[in-house]
């Protein structure tokens, strides 16, 4: 197989007749700890990936910028953002559209749930948690 | 301005600063009434698309294609998808992967919300919706 994908025991995902095709159980999948404050678990397709994202209160994600295009959907809690020069409150409910290369920050104002979309994906999120 | 954009009052968008990111409230967004028993509302990015999608118990969602990418997210309920072949159900917690091109259809076990993630976006949803 040319191309490693994540899959098998332990992962959360489980391939379906056809191997393109995959069911992911977020409960089965390993919580990646990032920092103290930080833990993610992520899903990823060809040309999109979705993390769910959990961070403390007080949690920081320093000014950063990327190539894929994001939106932020918080489920739980709220998030600060510094992005374009303003400071953009998002709250449960609220989806952010971050385009492509613009530098943003964050910070959780309250323990946050919140889930990113990524297109295409953060093939640099990949590399710790390939294992087939 | 060269590509029309959603936003503006009653589409539960509004641009923040840089005219390119943009905070979307889901409570804020009209709910499109697809069949008696389908509705959805919808964030699209330049690339990647989330929908929320509402499906009644017995909702069909007839064998179709696509070439965008899609990952079904379910919230609540249940989806019995045909695909390649074969029936899998997809439950709460349960993310369906499903390649770009691949046929699928889906069949709501129980009433249902689930988020489904396109790259690229669905320009075909984006029609009726336009507003500005």
């Amino acid at each position: 197989m040319g191309r490693r994908r994540r899959g098998g025991p332990g992962t959360g995902t489980r391939h379906v007749t056809d191997q393109s095709v995959r069911l992911h159980r977020w409960d089965e999948i390993a919580l990646e700890k990032i920092t103290e404050l930080i833990s993610r678990k992520i899903v990823a397709g060809e040309r999109e990936m979705l993390a769910q994202i959990y961070l403390k209160k007080g949690a920081l994600v320093p000014m950063h910028a990327h190539e894929s295009e994001q939106m932020t959907y918080v489920l739980q809690g709220t998030l600060k953002f510094l992005i374009g020069g303003e400071e953009v409150t998002v709250r449960e409910g609220d989806v952010l559209h971050i385009p492509p290369g613009l530098p943003h920050q964050a910070e959780a104002l309250d323990d946050t749930f919140e889930l990113d979309v990524f297109a295409p994906i953060r093939s640099d999120w990949l590399t710790s948690a390939e294992e087939d």
